[in-house]
C-alpha cells in the first residue's frame, strides 16, 4: 500500500473538489491509501465515507497569495505544513496540493528537507510533444539563478523523473538556449553548456523554445527565470489563441459551427497543455515525491496529481536521483 | 516619396514571392519607392516593368544556414550588404529583408551604425494581445547579457516605436520577469527593475510570460536570452496547438467538418502570431529603419515589412529614438 498526503485545503476551487478528485484517486487505484489533511469539517466526514482514507486535522489554510515563506513560517498547523510534516515523520510517502506553489516549495525545503547532495530543489513538469513523445521540462521557476554545476544536477534529477514517470531507459536532456549551435547563449548558458557537455554522453547540446513542445528530447534544463518565462508564455499563447477561436466564433455563425464540432478537440489540446492530464509540476531533489497541481483545480487535476505521486513512490524516484548525484553518473 | 531598399534574395522562398510583394506595396503606398537590390535577371526585369522601382545590382545572397557575420565580411557584394550600404549613403531611407536575422543585423551595425548614444541596438516586434491591444517585444535575441542601462535604452527605444507603429501617445513599459512582484527576478532582472523604477513614470513594474499576449503593456522588455526563450515558445506553442488540431481532424470526420467551417478564425490567429502581418521584427537603435521578416517569406510579408519601414521613415523613429536617449526621457 502506497499512501499519499494530499492537502484538501490547496487550489482556487473549492475543497469539495479536491475531495471529489481523491475520492476518484483511491478508485483508479487499490493499492493507493490517503493521508487527507485539512479543516476538521471538511476530511473527517470524507474519510469517514472512504476506505484507505484518514484524516489529518489541521486549523489553518495558506492562500494563492500569501507570501510564501511568510505563511509557512506563521501558520504551523496549516495543511501544507502539516502535511509535509506527516511526509517526514513517515506517515506519507508523497504529497499532492492544488495550492501556492512557493508555499508547498518553502515547506517541502524545511519540512522534509534535501537529498543528500542536492543543492537546490528545482520545479519539473511533463509536457507534451508533437511527435507523440513527452519531455520533462525544469527548472520551472524555483531558482532564478543557477551555477553550472546545478544545471548539472538538474539533468540528472530530470532523468530519474523521465526514467520514472515516462519510462524512458537511457533519457538524452538538452539545455535551453536562445540558438541550437553550441556556442550560443548568455554567459551563464555557454558555461552550462561546458559542464553539461563533460556531465555524459547523454547531453544532446542546445535546444530553442520551439523544442519545448516538439517532443525531440527526453529532458529540457534550464535555468528557473527562464524556464518560468516559457511555460508563463506557453500557458498565455494557449489562452491567447483560445480566446482569439472563442471571438471569431462570436462573430460568425459559421464559425460558430466549426467550433462546436472541434469542441472535443480544442479541449483535448487545452488540457493536454494545461498540465492537469500528468500531475501538474513536481518538486525534484527533496526527500519525498512532492506534486503540485495547478491552481485552477479540476477533478481530474487532483485525481491524476495523486495518482503521479503514487507513481513517483512506487518507481523509486528518491532512490534513481540519489545514485544519479552519487555517482555524477 | 519615401524610398525603401528591399533585399530580392532574402528568405526560403524564391525571390519572386519577394517581388511579388513589393508590388503590393507600390500598389497600396503612392508614396512609395523601392531600391531592389539582387541578382540582375531578378531584379532588372522587375524594375523595368514597375514605375518608382530601381534596381541595385549584386552577385551574392547570404543564405539562411551561413555564420551571420563571417558572411556578411565574406559577402560583400551580397544584396544585405550593398543594400545596406545604399541606405548608408542616401539612397534609401530604410531597409526590408526577409532573409537571415543575424545577417541583416550584422551587416546593419557594422554598415549604417548606431544611433549616438546607443549601446546596443536590439531586435523588437509588435505581438498581438487578447485585449485587442497591441505590444511592443524587445530584446527578441540580439543581446544574451544586458546590463541594467542597456534595458531602459530597450526601454526608450521600445517606446518610441510603439509611438510611431502603434500610435500611442504615452507607453508604458514592463520588465519581464519570473513574477509580477517587485522582488521577483534574477540578480540582472532586478537590477534592471530598480534602473527603469528610476528611469521614468512610464515603468509599470515586473511582468511574466503570459502577459505578452494579453495586451496589457504597451511595451514588454527583457535580455535578449530570455526574450528569444519567449519568441520561440510562442512559436512553439502555435505550431504545436495547429499540429494537435490537424491531427484530430485527421482522426474524426466530425472534426474535419468543424475545422473546415474553423478553418478562416484558425488561419487568421496562426498568421496574427507569425508578426507577418506586422512587418515582423525591427532593429531598433540603427541609423535607420531596418525591418526583417520571418524567413518563411509570404507576399503578404514582404508587402507588409516594406510597408511598416515607410512606417517608420515618415514617422520619424531614428529622431524619436535619439531625442529619448538624449534627454533620458
Amino acid at each position: 500500500m502506497t499512501t499519499i498526503c494530499v492537502d484538501a485545503m490547496g487550489g482556487d476551487e473549492r475543497p469539495e473538489v479536491v475531495l471529489e478528485g481523491v475520492a476518484a484517486a483511491l478508485a483508479a487505484d487499490g493499492e493507493l491509501s490517503v493521508l487527507v489533511a485539512g479543516d476538521e469539517d471538511v476530511v473527517v466526514p470524507f474519510c469517514a465515507a472512504h476506505e484507505r482514507a484518514r484524516a489529518l486535522v489541521t486549523t489553518q489554510s495558506i492562500g494563492m497569495s500569501e507570501h510564501p515563506t511568510d505563511a509557512v513560517r506563521a501558520k504551523r498547523d496549516s495543511s501544507i505544513v502539516r502535511g509535509l510534516g506527516a511526509v517526514r515523520a513517515g506517515e506519507a510517502d508523497g504529497f499532492f496540493s492544488a495550492g501556492s506553489t512557493g508555499a508547498v516549495f518553502a515547506a517541502a525545503t524545511l519540512g522534509i528537507g534535501r537529498i543528500r547532495g542536492i543543492r537546490r530543489p528545482a520545479l519539473a513538469c511533463a509536457v507534451p510533444g508533437s511527435s507523440g513523445r513527452m519531455t520533462v521540462f525544469l527548472d520551472m521557476g524555483a531558482n532564478a539563478d543557477v551555477r553550472p554545476e546545478m544545471l548539472v544536477q538538474f539533468a540528472h534529477m530530470g532523468r530519474a523523473y523521465a526514467r520514472v514517470a515516462l519510462g524512458v531507459e537511457s533519457p538524452r536532456v538538452a539545455l535551453l538556449s536562445n540558438g541550437s549551435e553550441d556556442s550560443k547563449g548568455s554567459e551563464a548558458a555557454i558555461a552550462a553548456h561546458e559542464a553539461l557537455a563533460q556531465a555524459g554522453p547523454w547531453f544532446a547540446g542546445n535546444c530553442e523554445g520551439t523544442d519545448i513542445l516538439a517532443g525531440r528530447f527526453d529532458v529540457i534544463v534550464c535555468d528557473g527565470f527562464s524556464g518560468n518565462v516559457a511555460v508563463k508564455t506557453l500557458e498565455g499563447t494557449a489562452k491567447f489563441i483560445m480566446a482569439e477561436v472563442r471571438r471569431a466564433v462570436a462573430g460568425s455563425k459559421r464559425a460558430a459551427a466549426g467550433a462546436l464540432l472541434l469542441r472535443p478537440a480544442l479541449k483535448s489540446v487545452a488540457e493536454s497543455l494545461s498540465g492537469d492530464r500528468y500531475g501538474g509540476a513536481i518538486l525534484l531533489g527533496a526527500k519525498a515525491p512532492v506534486l503540485i497541481g495547478h491552481g485552477a483545480t479540476s477533478v481530474e487535476a487532483v485525481k491524476n496529481g495523486t495518482l503521479a505521486a503514487a507513481k513517483a513512490v512506487r518507481g523509486h524516484l528518491v532512490d534513481k536521483i540519489s545514485e544519479g548525484i552519487g555517482q555524477g553518473e
